[in-house]
């Protein structure tokens, strides 16, 4: 077999379904992010990017910058091992104290990304406790669906947010059958939230554990940044917390936080934990930093959500249409794959706003989007500026607008 | 069910079998490495490490953190996004060109960490290519094995490191069947190494790709730190190399590297790649940092065979069992589990020294072992000091001693 001509092929027809990804090349600039430096071959364009997801900025926060440079100093660049050899930093430990604190959970465990910490979080729940039915809302992230898929345990998908779907789904299965419910607070593509008390209610009456991915929500939601579980109050009675280090942290890394002994559980049999290097000492540093800020600050969270409700009135004043949702992520709806990638490039050839186009397979085809997330670094003349480019483009290509609102 | 009571029993149960890991705290000093403080509760002990995989002790080079503190000033702590999302720094682009380069291929991919790029590599082209059997060694790593499981893809296990079985199994399937051979260079516990151009030859008599494993090579072997392959004038032979970031480069991180097209079709299909959190900026410049070093300088290599030929001879000098093999690491023989545990913590507590005990599953019962990696900054002293320590525990507990070499 020719692999490489199988390799071409494939990627010729990604190519004509015009959903190939050029990865947009930039530095960001510590202290003046949301500005960046965008690399084209030889030459360079300075940039403000709109669609990023350190949502509140603290990746260039000198507490995350200062602990990552005081850790890095300290300890040197890696861990040096995995988390059993020798990779057991004691940044990483207080983290993990760190985490289990923000949830009111017992403890907690880190893993290299919130992408492993779900696939081997849930994979290690999923196969390792016998005959376990696991239940996945319909729109859950990639890294939770290879984690079931991968536990090879039976699974059912529910409809998306949808209660009386996951009761009627549940109640196929007796009190004696392990269960686990897999959900996610914010959504990331179309930003809505989970009726999180609801689903558990109905995981308490079916005896179900429950694992929420609080990636896009940790940080930005509750009185501590414990996520939207935390804003409602909801907490203990999750079964596992999931998170990332990597968006409203700014650093990068993933986790879980449960009971004691479930964190223990997954701490001995989960292979993506064990059998890998643990995060670099300053990485764990910063994130620990960040948490704590958060923890005590709000005036990150504020200033993000009087951020986002500016975008969203000036969006709104131009009937520019944005998909209405009670989170911070702002949709704007395009619905055509050409159409939202020439946006996109015109937005960054013409006025160096950068807003990735976001197309199938990660959005349905005919929501294609340009997923827009204001956060407290974005200026008044930074939101000016996307508002006026995106009229211009609007009526340039003789766009749809709703009714303007003011 | 009471799930709790379940992780508790089984918890129990892993107790009972001497295999429960209690993970050693550690801060590891950067400037005075192999040394590094061991935390115990409130109590701190200065200790030597002796297991890292931070082999050549890159972790602490100036190069590394240099780069790294300049990344952290110039970037910011993450990288805000995916890599399709916002998150790709150039700095990653100049890492990727910079492992490219090293192995001589047209290109490479970064991922968060070896495992996700074993996972991801070998589970995206045995998933997606139609047909296609993966023919695995015995021994491969966890990550791979997991990765080949996920695909879903028909698979062999050859025996390890035994190029006629690899040749039978390959001779079941003809010659339009896609093939995937997988195998490691140094493999990490036994320290032995693949015959890789015996294993070449029979992958090209067959018409299979072969996926090398050289994450306990990169930075240790060739002229350049390419790995075994290099050294022995195979890479333009191997159809994809992987390799990590996280052990002689000090940092973390992994990688693919292969043609461009075979990279390109990865970057594309890959959920591990393209649904995760980059490397953070200083991560990607640390590392580049570290290899671009490692090209240049023999330093670092000379001296580590040299630490690595004077324990073995020492070792050899006083009779204590370790198994011959031609790489770096120096697998001290004990051959039972609760053994292996008592030696390790005796020497943490009467001479901090830090070894960490290897028990089933990472080796088979009965080969229980203190794996020992020397680094090049690991001193004359230290190097007397461990063998001082084994010396007196291995007559204390009448430990069995080979006939004395010197
Ligand atoms: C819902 C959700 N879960 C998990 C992840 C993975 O987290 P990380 O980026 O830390 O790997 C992402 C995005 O990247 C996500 O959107
Ligand atoms: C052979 C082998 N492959 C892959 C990995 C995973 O690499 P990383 O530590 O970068 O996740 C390891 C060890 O951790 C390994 O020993």
């Amino acid at each position: 077999m020719d692999y490489n001509a199988f390799f071409k092929d494939e990627l010729d027809g990604v190519r004509e379904e015009g959903r190939y990804r050029v990865f947009t090349d930039i530095k960001r600039h510590r202290g003046s992010f949301p500005q960046a430096t965008r690399f084209i071959g030889d030459e360079t364009q300075p940039v403000t990017v709109w669609c990023s997801n350190d949502y509140l900025g603290m990746g260039q926060h000198p507490v995350v910058v200062d602990a990552m440079h005081t850790a890095l100093d300290e300890c040197g660049a890696g861990a040096g091992g995995t988390r059993n050899i020798s990779g057991t930093n004691h940044y990483h430990v207080e983290l993990e104290r760190e985490l289990a604190d923000l949830h009111g959970k017992e403890a907690a465990l880190l893993f290299t990304s919130g992408y492993v910490s779900n696939w081997a979080g849930l994979g290690t729940l999923a196969s390792k406790i016998p005959g376990c039915v696991v239940f996945s809302d319909a729109l859950n992230h990639a890294s939770m669906i290879e984690g079931i898929r991968h536990s090879r345990a039976p699974y059912k998908i529910w409809s998306h947010n949808d209660v009386e779907d996951l009761d009627r789904k549940l109640s196929d299965y007796g009190p004696d059958v392990p269960k686990l419910v897999a959900f996610e607070s914010v959504y990331s593509m179309d930003g809505d939230i989970a009726p999180i008390a609801d689903i558990l209610d109905v995981c308490e009456r079916h005896g179900a554990m429950s694992y929420i991915d609080e990636v896009h929500g940790v940080g930005l939601y509750g009185p501590r940044g414990g996520g939207v579980a935390e804003r409602e109050g909801l907490m203990d009675r999750i079964t596992v917390i999931e998170g990332t280090l990597g968006k409203a942290f700014g650093v990068m890394g993933g986790y879980i936080a449960a009971s004691a002994d479930l964190i223990d559980y997954v701490r001995t049999f989960a292979s993506g934990f064990i059998f890998s290097t643990a995060l670099p000492p300053a990485v764990a540093a910063g994130a620990a930093a960040s948490i704590r800020h958060l923890k005590a600050s709000e005036m990150e969270r504020a200033r993000h959500k009087d951020r986002v409700a500016q975008v969203r009135r000036r969006l709104d004043a131009i009937g520019i249409p944005h998909l209405d949702n009670p989170s911070h992520i702002i949709p704007v709806m395009v619905g055509d794959a050409k159409k939202c990638k020439m946006i996109s490039d015109w937005l960054m050839d013409n006025h160096g706003i950068y807003v990735q186009p976001i197309n199938y397979p990660t959005v349905p085809v005919g929501t294609e989007r340009l997923r827009i997330t204001p956060s407290p670094v974005h200026t008044d003349g930074d939101i000016g500026r996307l508002i006026d480019a995106l009229s211009e483009i609007w009526s340039q290509c003789e766009l749809a607008r709703m009714d303007a609102v003011a």
